[in-house]
């Protein structure tokens, strides 16, 4: 397999997808066209004009962006590709759709194949063994909370420290992930922003700037640095 | 109907239900036991322990707390209460396990005949349409998303205001409540801690401290004051 899954799309103050751009020229060497998978919506754009904001940042790197909502056959369109990129926004919304039209086995198939896969956020969600972890608002039910496992673990993106100036009793994020630990024997990697996940062939590691923490059902979470294989 | 539902169930520095304390004796006036639903289960500790939480608040004001786990016949327990109380903790879990034992329905008839009905956080989203505007992590799956609908409106507890200073790009509360509008007609109260909702009969207020702020679709979202209906 050659695929990223990123925290996040978007630095604090950077522009899309910019702070990927040397690995996703290496991510999609000698390939010149991508499906890019709109269903997540972030905010509620149209799935056109989310597939213009990613071709506004592949223009950079020559590579051209077709969005699935413009194929009748998405199936097909999906076996077609030569590599994809799923945009963040809702992951009940993307995985929602994906089950319903029958294209989450699809795309995970191909990717197993070995045709590049960029996630970010809701879209690296998928890659893990299901959206149990994700920390988007329930807004439609979906058929299955099962994803693509492209990695055998799960992924909470936008990993977030707890702040403790904030008077608010709402969870932290590591409460909310040690509960997910009190019924489900899988480990999640906390990715915080400007981090992401690389797996070539069988060899998966953590990238970025940031140390990723890691929680594990009976185990004090920990901290892993970028390189570390997972 | 009878009912509160409390955005949380202990504000920062206080102690846990102290500070609805003059509502809840007004709330179970001449009731001497409730049940306690322990489902939501915060931070995974068990349904005995959960309940002795609530009992050592409700012992200020004099009102015995059975756990609905103590009874083998829990659909006779509920019809045989005098009044409920749901704690705070994960919607999934909570939902997944009043469907799973056939409940949600059970107590939803009891309240809507008169019995009074407390819930925080968790416990205050089921007593909305459905649990899609909750903030909670979905660490198991329930078989619906559909709640009890003691109000004709959902509910999104710990409500927080956008943080201008935060340098992260995971989305707002605000951002959600407007992508969940994308999906749902059906208005949103953002109720911020501190705050509840009343409802005696067929009047539904809003209470507490601070302004609470409204989500509809198609429209631009608004703040109401403390006594204001809805």
């Amino acid at each position: 397999m050659n695929i990223i899954l990123a925290s996040t799309s978007t630095l604090f103050g950077g522009e899309y997808l910019v702070y990927l751009k040397e690995e996703l020229i290496k991510l999609y060497e000698g390939i010149d066209e991508i499906v890019f998978i709109p269903f997540a919506r972030p905010s509620g754009i149209s799935y056109d004009d989310y597939t213009a904001k990613a071709q506004s940042f592949f223009d950079i790197i020559n590579i051209k962006v077709k969005g699935l909502q413009e194929f009748d056959n998405k199936i097909e369109a999906l076996n077609n590709a030569k590599g994809y990129f799923t945009g963040g926004g809702n992951t009940f919304l993307l995985v929602k759709t994906l089950h319903e039209e029958g294209l989450m086995n699809v795309l995970k198939k191909n990717v197993e194949e070995g045709k590049p896969y960029l996630g970010c956020s809701a879209g690296s969600n998928i890659g893990g063994q299901n959206m149990k972890t994700t920390n988007d608002m329930p807004i439609v039910y979906p058929p299955s909370f099962d994803c693509m496992g492209l990695v055998p673990f799960n992924i909470n993106p936008h990993y977030l420290d707890p702040n403790p100036d904030l008077k608010h009793n709402g969870e932290t994020r590591e409460t909310r992930i040690k509960e997910f630990l009190t019924q489900n024997e899988l480990k999640v990697v906390g990715l915080r922003e400007g981090n992401w996940i690389r797996r070539i062939g069988d060899k998966i590691t953590v990238e970025g700037k940031e140390l990723t923490r890691i929680f594990e059902k009976n185990k004090e979470p920990y901290e892993i640095e970028a390189g570390s294989e997972l």
